[in-house]
């Protein structure tokens, strides 16, 4: 298989966009991709979508075709790809697969999600479909409910305070402040996550990532192509998916994530390289207790050490381990079928050196996952700059 | 990108298994098809799931995970693909590109609805998320009814009678008599076909496929793999999708279907091989309409005189165009996002010589083509014996 890059990122604020569709979303998301990118529609061969509720939210399946004919390239290749919130990196994958086999010398990958304004069942009791339908939300969990009681256990396991939990809030929100696309772009202070309303305890408003409207996009391409102002593309230097078990219960330990393990112990083999060699990690903070739990189970803390890089003042952009460089699934938002796509737009602005404010310095290598449901699927790439 | 074939197949009868979970029915035929490959779990790489209305019908997304742990794969590759009614041969070509890249040397790619006992949504409305919603289903068209608006243009243009559309249903019914799995066992007659109840004007309950639940599954492997029987194992000659827009009004000629056109086209150059090559078409006979559209589509007949193949004799086993041999969408049953591979499975029953009393004599090679929505996604597949 042949070296993938990244050619163009296009991507849309995250909101409550009433006065757009989805359609229009994944559009501008797109469109502003091939802007990026300086590429003509008709080049592009494959359109990717990464979606989770478009069938129960907008009532629209499909959409891989509709995307297509809505952006004018009625005719080629296009599907929709789901794993539930881990959807964005899963249509990455397989557009990434696609160049990588030769099927393909360019396409789009968008994820996009429309979850403010929606027609049909609740935005909360649709995320639950993320989960085990049969052994998990038949007996009355929501989404928030599963991850507070593994955020429970491992208060209880570890012996850490709620608190301990803030700096993956604090720093979201202050890397957020200065990203443009984010949803939340307030910082937020200890007192304030303290006293937050609570959702579903241990879970409060500031543990929990913010829906939201939105779509974010990446044209790839073969990686020996350079972008048209004279800069090598990103390259994808690896590209792993993994799954566990839906059901949360039916795993041996609750509390590793063991999808975002494999799937990272492979992306780390393919690129040859180990945690320690990363410049940033988009990890996949929807709530506090999953950046965490992240954290470790792709080699940067021990079990149960995830919240000490926090407490220790190491994953802002000039840290050990700088995450959520933009804002996270906790600031920037969350537009769940999307968000795997924002995080690999957020490490090629990294890469590239646009991450204005809170750019890591000479970022040359950084990782982005995303996660499906409470870890049973998980999708992690390594980008590097040339 | 390498060869790639098809080492097992394996199905379910296609029914109301109230007493089946989707899990269930997925598994089923995810282990039949092992066992038919002669395969062990663990050589199994990856795992791709063809589904349209998990979300709204089974309140359960995610799938992909939860069926590769189902059947024994916790923490392989996994996902779903979803291009509505077209998802099964989209799934199956997402496990075709990864095999034929050399990502993955042994994927499995299984197509599963529920549809007949659901929560949520009623299946009619959810199978009209196919359409498009702003601008079709807004309007209180539901599926059936934008294909009674096709089948009434086409009767107006051509002059063609509703009876001439009878040899599509009753050929798929006398097929489906000899098929096992199929869920609707009994031939009918023209009188009975005349007479049936509308459904929508001109489509009559003999015109359209039923729903039902269902799974269908495939291994696929390098093609210089041979069956542990000693026979080769079925190669995909070619594979291509192609998509139109959602809505029938925004096409130049809503009686033909483009995406159609251009898939089967692209796989004929892929195969180097031509329509009158072909020993056997398992075609998209969602609703009789369908049928005659993609005989036209893809080059059996002239625009307007698919039906007279039906007239003729031509579409039966011993005929020159064999369509739905094991009983087609019309009577095998339509359980939406597992249709394709379905499709799939029927062609290498035929290419092994395993049809029984439909068996399409010496067939050698056979397309199957699988149809999102009224058109819009396209996936066309050839496969032949070696």
């Amino acid at each position: 298989m042949r070296e993938v890059a990244i050619l163009g990122i296009g991507q849309t604020p995250i909101g409550e966009h009433w006065e757009l569709s989805l359609r229009h979303l994944a559009g501008e998301a797109v469109i502003a991709a091939m802007a990026d990118a300086h590429v003509e529609p008709p080049q592009v061969e494959a359109l990717y979508v990464g979606n989770m509720l478009s069938g129960p939210l907008n009532r629209q399946e499909n959409i891989g075709a509709m995307i297509a004919d809505w952006v004018g390239w009625r005719g080629i290749e296009a599907s929709k790809i789901e794993a539930a919130c881990g959807s964005g990196a899963a249509a990455f994958r397989s557009g990434l697969i696609a160049v990588a086999s030769g099927a393909c010398d360019l396409v789009a990958v968008v994820g996009v999600e429309k979850m403010t304004e929606t027609v049909g069942p609740t935005t909360t009791s649709s995320l639950a479909t993320a989960a085990d339908a049969d052994w998990e939300t038949a007996q009355g969990l929501s989404f928030v409910a599963i991850n507070a009681l593994v955020m429970r256990r491992y208060l209880h396991e570890f012996g850490w305070k709620h608190n301990d939990f803030a700096p993956f809030s604090i720093n979201a929100h202050a890397n957020a402040a200065h990203n443009p696309n984010a949803r939340l772009r307030e910082p937020i202070t200890q007192k304030e996550y303290a006293r937050a309303r609570m959702v579903a305890d241990p879970i409060n408003l500031l543990d929990a990532s913010p829906i939201g409207d939105g779509a974010a996009a990446v044209i790839l391409c073969s990686a020996d192509r350079v972008r048209p102002n004279g800069q090598p593309a990103i390259a994808v230097a690896a590209s792993a998916s993994a799954t566990d078990s839906i059901a949360v219960h039916d795993r041996d330990d609750p509390l590793y994530l063991a999808a975002a393990g494999q799937s990272a112990q492979k992306a780390y083999a393919q690129a040859g390289i180990g945690p320690q060699d990363l410049d940033l990690f988009e990890l996949h903070d929807a709530f506090s207790i999953m950046a965490a739990l992240s954290l470790e189970a792709c080699g940067f803390a021990e079990r149960g050490q995830g919240v000490r890089l926090g407490l220790e003042g190491e994953i802002g952009p000039r840290g050990k381990v700088p995450v959520a460089t933009r804002g996270g699934l906790k600031a920037r938002g969350h537009p769940v079928g999307a968000t795997g796509v924002y995080q690999l737009v957020e490490v090629v602005q990294q890469l590239r050196g646009e991450a204005g404010e809170t750019q890591v310095p000479d970022a040359r290598i950084g990782m982005a996952q995303n996660i499906g449901g409470s870890g049973a699927t998980v999708v992690t790439h390594i980008l590097k700059r040339r």
